[in-house]
């Protein structure tokens, strides 16, 4: 078996809003590899819904995990660019380095991963000259992302922080005695729509009574039995199962989900028997 | 002249239909650098029409031969993920791996490329742990691609397998005395109708009765005179010629041939005289 | 603090029209990776609108800056592939080298690097054998980028050229006793209209004359006032201000200028005084 490579730069790993049809992502990476030559980048998505942070933030913490204990993760869905809102790095006790704007995107990625040191974005020496007002990312972040990569302590970056701003899109589960509520809280490309309502909550529930079998339910569409994979049902069927992320997912099989129940971000889910 | 940097691993080329909105690829290519750091990681194309396998197909045939001998083609187009259908790795006579779903989407590469070994990915020690039912692209396919990338000998995943999956989404030519049928079998962003016609077909076909000037035909549309370059015609006309993977192909200059015509993957197409 | 990573290999930064379904980008790496093994390929965009090639000199001219000093530049939006137009490549003063058709598209970043030296890609020794006619992004510009990257002197690829083919898409600027006037040159994918109004001209208009507040119009639309950055208005407000690549910029805090004016590449913008 051959030895993996060892690159001396910690991987960058980018997420942003910015799609894909401008040259901004691109110029970012330009930024980064100036300062970090070779650096390893990957791209996390620039698909995001334009300037919807909850929605980058549950990129960033259902990914994280999946990567290199060291790898930099430079976020930007950044609708406050030029306000006040502060330009951030984090490092965390599982390793991972988070830079962004502090408008709660790197919160739940953080947080899971445990906060060690937030600092402010401000020595002008990790920053490029002449820093515009519209766009951080390659101005702010992209170059404190590449000399974290260098293995530069974010102390250097400037003040620290004691708190940060907090989202947490997921987090309305409730229960009552006949059904754990939840939220749908992503809706992928396929259709799929992800909700907060984890596998050992369900399991949970599940233990404290058990009234036949377990169903999901989208607002007040008909309930979809809960199964194990999208080919329990037949093509065109609804289907509910715990997705790759480790929640509640309703798909059609073989189909678009969010098309054809009419749903979107935000829309109420039970968990309950029948 | 400098010399080329000699990579340790075999490049990751990566194909799916997972689009650009969501994290999914992303989420493999952590998985593949956490196993293989400083992995060359190539996007193919993510852009694939959700899950339609022969259009991966074709892709996948078509590239293969431009990249380097020892690459690893990671391609996850698998509407059957957690059905019976089996998670595959193909080692060929031609240098090339192929890792997927066992759906006829890697057959014609690994056809053309010459099968030496096909394995069945069932080796836990190979797989992510807690493999999901949904998403085998992040937990069984990245983690094999990335252990091919650094030597580990395919036949390490699982038992051998003596057949797999065959699709050949262009194998339906057939001759008259009058013309050399075939289909539209892929349509591209540009709007310009690839059929499987090869050049080769044609020449022969022209070589056996030649009766004026060889034209081409897509159903019930006007003949399209046989030309070299798209610059052969004014701008708005329409063309046909040799495409660059060298079967005809139908085009308008700077403009939307499939548009136009109406035309979609599996339209008839003739060559023949006028 | 680490040592960058020394590759030996010139950087590759590919911009092209060729969107993201197909697999022709991805084929183009295979190609460069196959030549140079370990190149560091980095997506400027390949979401440039078809086959328009003043939205590709303009990624390029405001992007070569932020890369490292000897990258290579392969940029295809090329409606004359086939036709008599030359493939070219360009040394810079600079140091940044570009690859491409000779339509104009590479002119105003070589003119601003500083054009050292221009080549017509003739010799076959550095292009794919069987060069097609309709894709010269794989056979011809590719392996050239590639060559470029391990330090293949331009010179060897082919005939020196004195001249290319100039466009200027952002040289109509005039001015007025009472205005500065413009045109859009860029829609972006948040939908901000990005103008040919340089900082500097402003300024230098500003201080001819100062009869009250600085504001811009499009076309017909209400004159906006000219602000710092998109946070200096309320949601939904438009906003004049200098963009991050230095020119004047029309946006709508978190909306879409473009669709909200109705405006698009080539409306007529004036600065002036309110």
């Amino acid at each position: 078996v051959r030895k993996a490579a060892q690159s001396r730069l910690f991987p960058i790993t980018i997420l942003t809003d910015f799609g894909y049809r401008d040259h901004y992502v691109g110029v970012m990476k330009g930024v980064i590899t100036k300062i970090a030559p070779g650096a390893h980048l990957i791209d996390l998505t620039h698909g995001l819904a334009a300037q919807q942070v909850p929605g980058g933030a549950i990129a960033l913490v259902q990914s994280w995990r999946f990567f290199p204990k060291k790898t930099v993760f430079l976020a930007v869905v950044d609708p406050g660019v030029g306000t006040a809102r502060r330009p951030i790095a984090i490092a965390t006790r599982a390793g991972a380095y988070f830079v962004g704007p502090d408008n709660g995107l790197l919160w739940p990625a953080a947080n899971a991963a445990g906060i060690k040191s937030i600092v402010e974005l401000k020595n002008p020496r990790y920053r490029l000259p002449d820093t515009s007002d519209t766009f951080h990312g390659r101005d702010i972040f992209a170059p404190a992302a590449a000399w974290i990569a260098r293995g530069t302590p974010v102390t250097r970056f400037g003040p620290k922080l004691d708190r940060i701003v907090q989202i947490a899109p997921w987090s309305e589960v409730s229960e009552t005695p006949a059904s754990l509520n939840g939220r749908v809280i992503y809706v992928d490309t396929f259709g799929n729509l992800i909700t907060n309502l984890t596998r050992s909550s369900v399991e949970q529930f599940a233990k404290r009574r058990s009234e036949g079998r377990l169903a999901v339910q989208v607002e007040d569409a008909e309930p979809i039995l809960l199964r194990k994979a999208y080919g329990d049902v037949a093509p065109g069927e609804p289907v509910a199962l715990y997705g790759s992320f480790g929640t509640v997912e309703i798909a059609i099989r073989d189909g678009d989900a969010a098309a054809l129940l009419g749903a979107a971000v935000g829309f109420e889910v039970w968990v309950g028997w029948i």
